[in-house]
């Protein structure tokens, strides 16, 4: 009876999909839902001719698998987790193991990577990224949780991961929530790429006055090159794509983004640990302002800006917004390697980033040319501190600074909003900067609430100043500010 | 026995000072504190000559105290004040009010406020700001929770609140947590203030090559025109002021921000709610970069940027820059007031807009004569649907853009990092675009991810289209990005 790789629950297409390319990559898998009829559906209709199997039951899926058990959710992050968590456990021995392949929030992971072990059971929260289309013929996995796990589930992940250059995207990323940290930080990074992609066709459509085949052309060359990547390509085609009517249907769809939530997480956990990751929080904030659409109507006819004048060499120009959107994405991705270290440090998770970048590389959404040459960094220095402060990335910007410059200058002179350009840039020059004004900051808290500061000669020791001549000498350590 | 009309606990400075100031008012105030020998150390001293009493216990204290009881708490956010509401329940009658000035978080005052609320009780959470001096001779208050113990606590807050032009800086705020969160984004604006002025002291120090004393003179002059604010003020005095060798002060102090999490709070409500509060986020941000003390040195020597060149008219230059400071700080309050608007909405508080610009007219940190004119643009149309449709702020506005626009790109052409600057003008420009390039997200999402989009003439319903010509027709509901 005990036939079964592994067992996978819930039959959305996600499931579905994964079940499909796990069989073609040789594994038999046990197929189940909580509404039983459809594992029967799935079984004569899409999984027909293959060597998966269906589970009545959970006890009787449990019963149909090999040991150490391996049995992988795919349903809504959540309740339901936890709730098959629950149902799953009186089934299972020790050493048995529990995969989260949904959109748990790291959170979560961590505390039932910690209940589990507890347990004696081991858990997996595994990121997943590609969509349907990744599910079903190579998606990027980022698994982590009990490390114990890894070698009982690497053949199988590994297997139907994509593959860049015949490396898998998929590697074990560290301990508890770190796979869920990871696919959230993949999340907030592609939100940055595709708010950064707008801004180039913005300033191309209403500064240089480009029309939308023009821009797909820019875009097609630029795929070519060191920006070759999957945003790129589907933005040349969207660009393109035309109506039933002949029409451009990029122009008649509502300049209002949605949003599901992981892009929000990036920002709120940068917040909370302290690392400036401005281009990710810049991003989700341009989508919240694309969603108040009758706010803008209404601002438009009340609020004026200066007239778009574009005087420039247009071509030297396209390269400029190239090394623009460069160098934007290369502060991006430092600002997102820099908040995985802090969350590292702080969890006591042992990241592999170079294995980030690869399981980045292919299957999923922010999948470039670009996340090749970032696990080159990690390879050349395992210990890197900063992307920025790689050879290769140092040089691009170098190259890169004065047409990114001469673009959110422009932008800026020609009323165009470029939030998330301007904000790269002035990370870039705040990085570099040995001093920022922060030490006014530091005087006014010690004016008004007795704060402290610290000297430069003597760092470590924290003083008061009595700024005003009355009021006291004492130092405040309540007062919220 | 029943002679005070309030009790307060809690005798650190602000506690004591805030005791002091009631009784100048004529009020009776009962005092009281955990550790109970500090209740007779501050009557036979700072309280010495006064009507105080005080309290020997929790029971005592309330036997001293008028119906219906008020008993103020000014202790440490958290876990201490919900240890004295559960000790002061047993003592207390229907319809008695207890108060929470401390710095609590908004959602635990909503909490409370129902809590008591269903005991027959009423709940108080006010926000004070000022500082010692404040709470002493006149605090900026922010009550907001169960709306029926407003008159009964009315004359005593608004007695001993700062006054603006003879009213008093403290009005009802609205139910439930209101006067915490209203606290609350008053903190993320002083971030936002603050971070301004120091962009603008860097700009003049990096960029145009003035002295501190110059500096200083400039905002003398400001503080005493539209600008006129205490954070102004005392930024003057910090430029100027010398340590004991006779070097300015300023120059000796650590660039590294710390922060106490208020304005992180406010960016994370921001995120949550779905408003576009990009000022307070890259002032928040800006303060962990300057954290980043030790990696910022280690750059520098690695990071090149352009050379400074100022080639403008000094004059009109710092005219510029004024403009751009007002046209910031316009941006960053309308972005506040969106937020607290955005908050009304979900948590039902139904908040008295004129009365915030009032309350934050005195007394607190942020105190201004712009203030005054957010109230009177709110006095003048109490349904204002933003700052920046105000009359007086369009033109105000109108009038600094050319300057603002210039300062911007004189930072960013000398390599000088104003992420608070730009960002304001990026949310300008997009705030006043019929059309923002988001359409391209939704294009993109629904490419790779089936997330539907709405077509600008058919809004409500929601399109999938077959970008591809494969991969069927089916949209998602399940997969995030």
């Amino acid at each position: 009876m005990a036939e079964a790789d592994i067992a996978l629950i819930g039959l959305a297409v996600m499931g579905q999909n994964l079940i499909l390319n796990m069989n073609d990559h040789g594994f038999v898998v046990c197929a189940y839902n909580r509404t039983v009829e459809k594992v029967e559906r799935f079984l004569e209709n899409e999984a027909k001719g293959t060597k998966i199997i269906g589970g009545k039951s959970i006890k009787d899926m449990v019963s149909k698998l090999k040991k150490p058990r391996r049995v992988m959710m795919l349903v809504k992050a959540g309740a339901a987790v936890d709730s098959f968590i629950e149902q799953l456990v009186p089934h299972l021995e020790k050493g048995d193991i529990i995969i989260d392949g949904g959109n748990s929030e790291y959170t979560d992971s961590i505390r039932r990577a910690k209940q589990l072990e507890e347990k004696g059971l081991q858990f997996i929260g595994c990121g997943v990224s590609g969509g349907e289309d990744g599910a079903r013929y190579g998606p990027s996995l980022m698994p982590g949780g009990s490390p114990k796990a890894w070698p009982a589930v690497k053949e199988i992940f590994q297997g139907i991961a994509a593959k860049s250059g015949g490396d898998p995207c998929c590697d074990w990323v560290g301990e508890g929530g770190a796979g869920h940290y990871v696919k959230m930080v993949h999340n907030g990074i592609e939100y940055g790429d595709m708010q950064l992609i707008c801004e180039i066709y913005s300033i191309m459509k209403n500064v240089v006055g480009m029309s939308n085949d023009e821009i797909s052309d820019v875009f097609a060359q630029w795929n070519k090159e060191e920006l070759d990547s999957f945003l790129i390509e589907i933005t040349r085609d969207i660009l393109k794509f035309r109506d039933t009517d002949g029409k451009h249907l990029l122009d008649k769809i509502l300049d209002s983004a949605g949003q599901k939530g992981t892009g929000k997480w990036t920002a709120i956990s940068a917040l909370d640990k302290g690392m400036p990751v401005t281009l990710i929080g810049e991003a989700v904030f341009a989508r919240c302002l694309s969603a108040l659409k009758d706010e803008r109507v209404e601002a438009s006819k009340q609020l004026s800006g200066p007239k778009v004048k574009f005087e420039g060499d247009k071509k030297q120009f396209m390269d400029d917004l190239k090394q623009a959107l460069y160098a934007s994405k290369i502060i991006s991705y430092a600002q997102g390697f820099m908040l995985m270290r802090e969350a590292g440090k702080i969890y006591d998770w042992k990241l592999n980033y170079g294995g980030i970048a690869l399981m980045w590389r292919g299957g999923c959404i922010i999948r470039s040319a670009f996340l090749g040459d970032i696990k080159k960094a990690f390879d050349k220095n395992p210990n890197l501190s900063n992307l920025l402060l790689d050879d290769f990335f140092k040089d691009a910007i170098l190259k890169a600074q004065a047409g990114w410059r001469r673009v959110v200058v422009t932008a800026i002179n020609n009323g165009v909003p470029s939030p998330c350009l301007s904000t790269a840039l002035s990370f870039y020059d705040g990085y570099r900067s040995e001093t920022v004004p922060a030490n006014l900051i530091q005087a006014q808290r010690d004016y008004f609430g007795a704060h402290t500061y610290q000297l430069l000669s003597k760092r470590g020791e924290h003083v008061h100043t009595n700024w005003t001549g009355h009021g006291g000498n004492v130092s405040s350590s309540s007062y919220n500010a």
